[in-house]
């Protein structure tokens, strides 16, 4: 099969042997997938990355000596199955997964493995039992969206909102845009967001953010006061550090960027008693001031991931067209054009999700 | 009167004017008055604090180069009432209060000003409106208690506790075992709690602390394993990374130390979706691996000081005798022993709270 490998730290399209499936296995003819920003991480820094995890506790690891067929965001379409399976996605049906496998010898990353090729490769070995199936006629490059889309879910529903929140998005890649959509289709607004991109400021408006900032010449979080608290509310006078008087709605932040920094300057700017959703994964040491947390009694939580329910409901809710996720892919290539993909996403004005398909 | 004064970087038992009380201001007798960390800090580091609480938008504003007289932890008796005063409370009547005023200059800290003495001298000015009575023959220096307790008061009732937590007190202090009495009379526990200190761990059992370890031989965290965990759980395996088969109960964790990098040994070695209360005042700058914190979907709250309403529940609390707080008290002095005294608390281990009585 073709496919484009990480081989001596470059992308090069090469042609592979086929997988084959094993018992509790799939083998899928991949249809769409998009490129995220945790490949260019792992692309770009692989060895500190796979320390990171090591650390952290995530069982993400490979031998970075040998081929990698990124890709975890995918659709795919059944080709055949395992020994043992009963079939009852037969084969020709549209499919996506979580990309996770758990076999005899663990937990494989499908896309961050050395034998589990992701959607970059034309064919992947999925675990029967995650398969969901694509409902009705989604479209395959909008059903690659269900992870990326399900990493916003999880994170809305971590945050557990009440209704009356007024939140902000912090970066309007693609996680950013799909929290925005998320938070519009639960009726949470108005949604506050913000990007230094004008390209990507464009995309939130379209993604139905209510106010789009250049954090370059507003904060985002004045913005905020102007929907969210009473007249002469200032964020850093005695009214909101003590919570004297009339209040504004309850702050609720998702930082979606992943660089250091970002985690002091919502600390530091944002209305005191916030809470900070950290749904970029920072992969880097990182600051605080401690104190500027206990002054204000901020609230940061941490959220990664999605479950299988997340997954399913996710892919359902975009074939129902409860969120439109469409403006998230700005451009499309096909395998020829990863590398070069790769380059323009590296600078974050040009692109937000660039999807591989298979024609 | 007599009173210590921080003047020149070093404190000094002197006589100094007696207050006159404004309109709005009483005049009170002190009784009793504990040393704080803050104290310490504060005498140590002067710039330094006031810097940072400039930076974080605490109001806690003097002239470092102008006489200082600490003492926020207080038992008074009212001695004169300023102007207009329809004196509710009469002349002699035992009163606590939060150390705050509210004059037409803005706000000033009691203890931590240029103009409005604290409890290490024998008399000072309070705001009439925030006194709250001592209720019947509660000890001065029991009563004197109600500020660090509202501290501990303050973070469980943040921490919104729903009665199965298993929590775990990092650092046994004042305010950490300030914290175990107030989680055990609220029926909240096993109470873990862990500290370096063979007299703190001492003082912690006293107050109630179930499980007390030493961090140097024994995991606190461990130990939280044992009372709060299925068998056979492991805090880094899958079925607590993925949250696979039976969970424990919820963790909590107080850390009431305060020190760089605690925040990150927490994130680092408690179980996963821990929720970490962050009580103790670190006032370095501080480094985490948000990376961990995401694997993990960690919970971070900080917790600060304390409302009306809680400082008037906990002195109501200490009379009605809900928790002992008294264990707290390791040593007594009077005005001439509290140079010496700062110098005990510089070692963690000789004291939890000193307590300046005036005979």
């Amino acid at each position: 099969m073709k496919a484009v490998v990480m081989r001596d730290k470059q992308l090069l399209v090469d042609t592979l042997k086929a997988p084959t499936p094993a018992a509790g296995e799939v083998l899928v003819k991949t249809l769409a997938c998009g490129i995220c920003g945790s490949d260019l991480h792992m692309f770009h820094h692989c060895e500190h990355v796979l320390g990171n995890f090591k650390r952290s506790g995530i069982p993400v690891d490979f031998d970075a000596g040998q081929d990698v067929v990124f890709g975890h965001e995918f659709c795919g379409e059944i080709l055949d199955h395992g020994p043992g399976s009963d079939k009852q996605l037969k084969v020709g049906t549209r499919v996506c997964s979580m990309p996770f496998i758990f076999n005899r010898n663990g937990f494989e990353h499908v896309g961050f493995s050395n034998g589990y090729p992701g959607g970059y490769g034309e064919q992947m070995l999925l675990a029967e039992g995650l398969l969901v199936p694509v409902p009705g006629d989604l479209p395959a490059h909008l059903a690659a969206l269900t992870e990326p889309m399900s990493v916003a879910v999880h994170a809305v529903n971590r945050a557990r909102l009440e209704g009356d929140e007024v939140p902000i998005v912090i970066g309007c890649g693609p996680i950013g845009l799909a929290m925005i959509a998320v938070l519009k289709s639960r009726g949470i607004g108005p949604v506050v967001a913000s990007d230094f991109s004008p390209k990507r400021r464009a995309l939130a408006e379209k993604m139905g953010a209510d106010l789009v900032v250049n954090p370059a010449e507003q904060s985002p979080y004045q913005s905020w006061v102007e929907v969210a608290a009473p007249a002469g509310y200032d964020i850093k006078g005695p009214q909101a550090m003590y919570g004297l008087g009339p209040q504004p709605k309850p702050c609720v932040i998702f930082e979606c960027v992943g660089i250091p920094g970002l985690i002091q300057q919502v600390l530091q700017s944002a209305p005191p008693r916030s809470r900070l959703m950290v749904v970029g994964v920072c992969m880097e040491s990182d600051r605080i001031e401690p104190m500027v947390g206990i002054a204000k009694e901020m609230n940061i939580s941490f959220a990664y991931g999605y479950n299988g329910e997340e997954f399913a409901r996710t892919l359902y809710d975009l074939a129902e067209q409860k969120f439109d996720a469409s403006p998230l892919i700005t451009s499309t290539v096909g395998l020829d054009g990863v590398a070069e993909a790769f380059a323009a996403l590296s600078k974050p004005d040009e692109q937000a999700k660039v999807m591989i398909t298979f024609e």
